[in-house]
């Protein structure tokens, strides 16, 4: 089973996929991070792109404009051995757009390392659908202190530190709040810490467990859903009442085809707050059972397909049965399902509901951003 | 070139080339079109089968449960020649939820049809980018009107038939309003017209040209936006300074890849009203020439990537050259470019796109659909 989507376009699933081959295999890999940005990027801090000793790459730094060159530090990383940070500056200053670019001008700092056991801990939590902080040390004047010294904070806080020495304990207390609000905005930053013998700067590298999307279904339309659902960065677990062989060729994009009837569809929820759930068995009877076997986990998402009045009728079975489904359970419940974009086309109803279980992973609305980030279309004309 | 979605999964672009393929080569084919649905379907009225004498099949009549018995029929409207209809009664009953069902039960009918010449004023129309409305006899109790009796209206209201016969001119007439209305709503149906010897239900099937998805950029990230773009139902254009067979090797999924200056790109838009702009060379001075470009044209929707902040320093040079953008110009521009679904990687901002796009295409806001359609999270609990 291979990713649909070119490397370059993979998203943090494949990169920390490519990071646990590379572990796995003992195949010799570099990982270049993206840890500062001046002026706006195409990528933001925590992109990255894992090269291996081969040549191949998988992953962005930009829109595509450095990814060669970064190739070529790697692959002097991956025979020295020795983590080192590289700066590029695409300024055109020419064109007077300083800071204007997207990522093929500006200024780019990247983190180029060896994939060795310092990353173990990582992937071992992201397995175990556990989110980690990476602290990385980019700069320091202080001499106790080295480019890629590595700390990994797991969720409880637990440091561990492996391979590579670990940073002073002083230094990863003084990162407590940066620590705490970059978990909060899922956000990788860079931060600056004094020490008594210089300045360290540390980047913090949040990494969150890749979401699962639970498709309950086997009809053709699942297969869109999975396609889209695997390239926009989920792990896509199909569930069908048959499963074996002949489902897991039907799904090929799927990373796991699970054979479940839909009263126990609970019981194959392993992660439930990183699941997102779409009902599309196109049985009534199924999804309904299925409901409300999700409805008994945390899932924060469940999708069902079909019209209002489809769920309005479940819901009258469930209060017939005595059932009485809460607040809470009804914001969970997206029905119609997906972000109104029009078309009814296979692959416009899987985008549109790809797009929705991402946006609620992002604790985004949809909508249109141009209507929604400030004024433009309200401001007076300067004429 | 080949589509990347699978052959079920086509948007009506594909339905519409694999009939003018037909045409074009002589290689006979049915297609099989549902024109009523009974409850709620996963297809609408309009959707579209079509089937080779070979057996390939391109396109869905439901989410994949009838296709297999449509092709039956059509091998055998292939062999005879003649069009047909056929209702599939897949109520169940014993689930006690008719008319619940999503394509896989409910009642569905489908008008199933050689293609021949009657096809070919449509194909003309659609190619020339212009809507185009067929109308089809789909039962008749008059003796003079046949099912499979077909009048194609032109955008103009001209009146063609080929190969087949046509409506008689009073039916054409009677239906004035529904066609009108059809064409407003943009959705396909059937409508029961009475005549002097009998009553004669035409199918009235509204076929728009394919929108355009212009793509101004040639770095990495072009690549899923015309992926994602093609597999949406856009017909994707994209256009680079350079051009060349590098520039269409390295974006196989473009309909077609466009040599052309940022300067001249309001030259190769050869369907402004169907054109749906994305400007992502990456670089300013480009993107903002060719928005200045795109403007002098109709085209409804210019998306323009980067930071809010990006497109005020163009406004300012625009200002500065004394050319103003109007409140209308200001509307058709997006940026930030996208629907509001988080994720900064190459694919998730892809979808992002081509997700706003298609909303714009079809009149919508993109939010959340279970957001919009009537009340369940704020109605009374019954208990």
């Amino acid at each position: 089973m291979t990713d649909t989507a070119p490397d370059w376009e993979t998203t943090p699933l494949g990169s920390y996929r490519a990071v646990r081959a590379s572990l796995t295999t003992g195949r010799p890999a570099a990982v270049a991070t993206v840890t500062n940005v001046d002026g706006s990027a195409y990528r933001r801090p925590g992109a990255k792109l894992v090269v291996s000793a081969t040549g191949d790459s998988t992953g962005a730094v930009t829109a595509g404009c450095l990814e060669d060159s970064v190739a070529d530090i790697a692959a002097g990383v991956v025979e020295s051995g020795d983590p080192r940070t590289e700066r590029f500056d695409l300024t055109n200053d020419a064109e007077g757009v300083w800071g204007m670019g997207l990522g093929c001008n500006g200024v780019i700092d990247l983190l180029v390392e060896p994939v060795d056991e310092s990353f173990r801990p990582a992937v071992e939590e992201l397995d175990a659908k556990r989110a980690v902080t990476l602290l990385t040390v980019v700069a320091s004047t202080d001499p106790t202190v080295s480019v890629g010294d590595r700390t990994t904070l797991t969720e409880d806080d637990d440091h561990v530190a492996t391979e590579r020495p670990g940073l002073p304990s002083a230094v990863v207390d003084a990162l407590g709040d940066a620590v705490a609000d970059a978990r909060t905005a899922d956000r990788s930053t860079t931060v600056t810490v004094d020490t008594d013998a210089g300045t360290v700067d540390v980047f913090v590298d949040v990494l969150t467990p890749a979401p699962d999307l639970l498709v309950f279904g086997r009809q053709r339309d699942v297969a869109p859903v999975a396609r889209l659902g695997r390239e926009a960065g989920f792990r896509v677990r199909v569930v069908t009442g048959r499963g074996g062989q002949a489902d897991t060729d039907r799904f090929p994009d799927a990373h796991e085809v699970v054979p479940t009837r839909a009263p126990d569809i609970a019981s194959v929820v392993d992660a439930p707050e990183h699941t997102y759930a779409l009902l599309m068995s196109h049985n009534f009877v199924d999804d309904r059972v299925a409901l409300e076997s999700l409805l008994t986990t945390d899932v924060p998402y469940i999708g069902l397909m079909g019209p209002r009045k489809r769920f309005e009728e479940m819901r009258e079975e469930f209060a017939e049965e005595g059932t009485s489904l809460t607040t809470a359970d009804l914001d969970r419940i997206a029905t119609p399902v997906g972000l109104d974009i029009g078309g009814d086309h296979p692959t416009q109803i899987a985008l549109s509901a790809v797009a929705e279980a991402l946006a609620v992973h992002n604790g985004r609305s949809g909508g249109r951003l141009t209507d929604s980030s400030g004024p433009i279309h309200g401001r007076p004309s300067r004429e």
